[in-house]
C-alpha cells in the first residue's frame, strides 16, 4: 500500500516527548485531539509481540484532560455521561459513555475523580471540552472548564508492574485497576493511574510538571532495560483482540451506548440527571436494531481506511466492517463490525468485497480473547 | 527533514474524492476535522505558482458543515457569533468570529445563510457541532443540528471564472463574492458560493450529491485542459502571503478576536446577544495586550511544527511565530506571529532560534501583499 507523509503544523500539535520519539524510530503518526500521536514503530505484529510480553513507554499526550472545576462540577460532569456518578469516589478512574439529548455517542472517555468539586476528562478524540462549554454556559453552571497542561505517558505491558516498582517504590503495585494517586519522582509529584490503553496491564502517568516528565520518560527507558522495554503506541492488534473500542472508528455519533455494548455503564434506574435518559429507556424498551459485533476473515491481511458492507450469502448487506487487522494470535483478519438485527448469530457465514476479490468469513463475540 | 507516514483509519475519514487524488499524486495530508486534507502535491512553491497563474482542484470535503435548522436557528447561530447577522441575507456567506463567554475563539467559520431557519457553519478545525449541541441542549432551543453529507470541492485560480463559466454557463460569473446559488450539473443542483480558502478567486462546490460531485469533479479536469488545470490544496505560502489566518496555527482559544485582527466582524453597538459580548466590551476598553502580525526573516527556508520564540536584542520574549514559509515573492521566509504589547513597530529588528542557529527579522503588517 502507498504511504503518505503527514503534514506537521501548529495546528497538529506536537508533544513534549516528539522529539524524543523521533529518535527512538516512530515510523508512522495518526492525529488524535488535534495532536499527533505515535501509530507504529515499525513492524505492528513485532510491537504487538513485545507488547504482550515486556514492557513499553507510550506517548499518549493526544489523550486531552478536559478539567471541570467548581460548585457545579459534579452536575456537569453527570450530565453529560449516562453512567450513575452519585456514589463515585476520589482517586477512582471510571469510563464513562458522554451521549447528546438523542442518546449518539459523543466520546467515551475515562473520568477521574480528582474530588467532588475538580475532574478531569480524559478524551477520546472529540472535543468534549466545547460540549461541556456549551452546556455549561447554556445551564448557567458555576464551573471552570480548561485544557490542562496534561501530557499523558502510558506504561503498558506486563513488565510494567515491576519498571514501575523500581522508580516509584512497592506502594504503586498496591494501585488497583482503575485507582489513581499522587506518586513521588525526584521531589515532583505526579498523579499516576493503573489503566491504559491496551489489555496487558500498567499505568498512566498524568505529567503536568513538563520538565520533571520529559525526566522520568528518560529515566524509564534508563532503568528499563533489564525488562526488555522499547517505546510504543496503542497497538491495532492488541486492541482488536482484547475489543477496546475505539471512539470513531467502532463507534460514532450515529450510534448508541446499548448498540456499543456499553450496557452497564448505562444506569437509568437512579434519580441522576444525565442528558438522554428518557431516549435510552425507550431505546431499551423498543429494542436495539444494530450492534458492535467481532467478524473473523479468512484471509491474511487487510488496512481498512474506511467502513466496508458485510454481506450475507444473499448479497443482502447485514452490517459494516469498522475496524480491521491480522490477528496472528488466530492467524487471519479479526475485526469489529456493527451488525444488523437480526443477524447476530454468532458462527453466521459472512463475505466482503476486499480490492475486487469476495473473502468469506464469520461473525463472532466480543472480545476475541 | 525526516518525513512520517500518515496512518489511515475509519477515525480519519477519508473523502469520496481520496481514490482520485492519490491516483492524482497527493504526497502529504494533513487531518482536518477528523478527515484527510491534503496538504501537498510534490514542491509547494510549484503548487503556489501554478495556484496564482491557473485553476486548481481541491478536495476540501475537510471543511465541514454544521447544519442547524428551526425555529430557533438564526438566535442559536447569533449566539455563537460577535457578528451581527441580524441583517444578514439568505444566499450571502457571512465569515464569523464564534466565541466563548470569556471571548477565546472556538472557530473562525464561513457562515451560509441558506434560509432564515437553515444554516449551515462550513467549519475550520474544531468540533463545532459539541459546542451548538451544549447550548442547543443548555438553553432548550428548538433547534435540529446535525453534520450534513456535504463534501467541497474548491476550484481556485484566477483561470477558475472560466472554467466554471464553460460548464455552468455565465450565469456563474455574475455570483458576487461570498454570494452563492444553486446551479445544475447534468440535472443535480449544487450549491455553489464564490469563495474559497485562497486570494486568487475561485469557487466552492458544496456537494451533498456524491455521485454527481464525483462526475463533476472529473469533469472539471476533462474541460480544464486548456487552462492547465491541476489538482491541488490549500497552499501554505499563498495562504501566508494573503494573510489567511488558519485556527489552531495563528490563533487558538487562548486568543480573542481583537487581538487576531478581526475589529471588522465584531459589534458591539447593536442589541443581537451573542457569548462574550460583555467580555469583548471589556477588552475593548481596556486594549489588547497582543495581537497577530506579519514577521520576514532572512532564512531561506523554515519548517515550523509549533511555536519559535522571538525575541528582540535585550534577549526579551516579545512574540510567538505561530506559522512561517518561504516566500517566493520576498525570497525570505515570512510568518505570521503573536506579538506582546508594545512591540508592535513595523521594522523592529527580531531574532529567532532556529536548528541552533538565530536568524534575524523584522516585525511587519498583514498581509503580507
Amino acid at each position: 500500500m502507498t504511504t503518505f507523509s503527514i503534514a506537521k503544523s501548529r495546528r497538529v500539535r506536537s508533544t513534549p516527548y516528539t522529539s524524543r520519539i523521533e529518535k527512538q524510530g516512530v515510523t508512522a503518526y495518526t492525529v488524535y485531539n488535534h495532536m499527533l500521536l505515535p501509530a507504529a514503530f515499525g513492524s505492528l505484529e513485532d510491537s504487538y509481540h513485545h507488547l504482550k510480553e515486556h514492557v513499553q513507554i507510550w506517548d499518549v499526550a493526544g489523550e486531552r484532560q478536559v478539567e471541570i472545576t467548581g460548585k457545579d462540577s459534579a452536575k456537569l460532569v453527570q450530565l453529560m455521561t449516562c453512567r450513575d456518578l452519585s456514589k463515585s469516589k476520589d482517586g477512582r478512574c471510571y469510563y464513562c459513555p458522554i451521549i447528546d439529548d438523542q442518546a449518539g455517542l459523543i466520546n467515551d472517555p475515562v473520568v477521574l475523580r480528582i474530588n467532588q468539586n475538580k475532574w478531569w476528562i480524559s478524551i477520546a478524540d472529540s472535543d468534549v471540552i466545547l460540549f461541556a462549554k456549551g452546556l455549561a454556559i447554556g445551564n448557567k453552571f458555576d464551573v471552570l472548564i480548561k485544557e490542562p497542561n496534561v501530557d499523558i505517558i502510558a506504561v503498558q505491558g506486563p513488565k510494567s508492574f515491576k519498571l514501575m516498582e523500581k522508580i516509584f517504590g512497592v506502594e504503586i503495585t498496591k494501585l488497583k485497576f482503575f485507582g489513581f494517586d499522587y506518586f513521588d519522582f525526584k521531589g515532583v509529584k505526579h498523579l499516576i493511574a493503573q489503566s491504559g490503553w491496551s489489555k496487558q496491564g500498567g499505568y498512566e502517568i498524568y505529567v503536568e510538571n513538563t520538565k520533571s516528565g520529559l525526566e522520568l520518560y528518560d529515566h524509564l527507558f534508563d532503568l528499563g532495560k533489564e525488562f526488555n522495554v522499547k517505546p510504543g503506541c496503542p497497538n491495532l492488534i492488541e486492541r482488536i483482540e482484547s475489543a477496546l473500542l475505539s471512539y470513531g472508528n467502532d463507534m460514532d455519533n450515529n450510534d448508541n451506548p446499548y448498540e456499543c455494548g456499553f450496557d452497564k455503564f448505562i444506569n437509568l434506574d437512579s434519580d441522576v440527571v444525565f442528558l438522554g435518559k428518557e431516549k435510552l429507556k425507550q431505546i431499551k424498551k423498543d429494542g436495539i436494531k444494530k450492534k458492535l459485533m467481532g467478524v473473523q476473515l479468512d484471509i491474511k491481511s487487510l488496512s481498512l481506511t474506511s467502513s466496508l458492507d458485510i454481506k450475507n450469502d444473499k448479497d443482502e448487506i447485514i452490517g459494516e466492517l469498522r475496524s480491521a487487522c491480522y490477528s496472528p494470535y488466530f492467524d487471519k483478519v479479526i475485526g469489529i463490525a456493527m451488525m444488523k438485527k437480526p443477524f447476530w448469530d454468532v458462527s453466521l457465514p459472512v463475505k466482503i468485497e476486499v480490492n475486487s476479490n469476495i473473502c468469506t468469513g464469520n461473525i463472532c463475540d466480543l472480545p476475541f480473547i
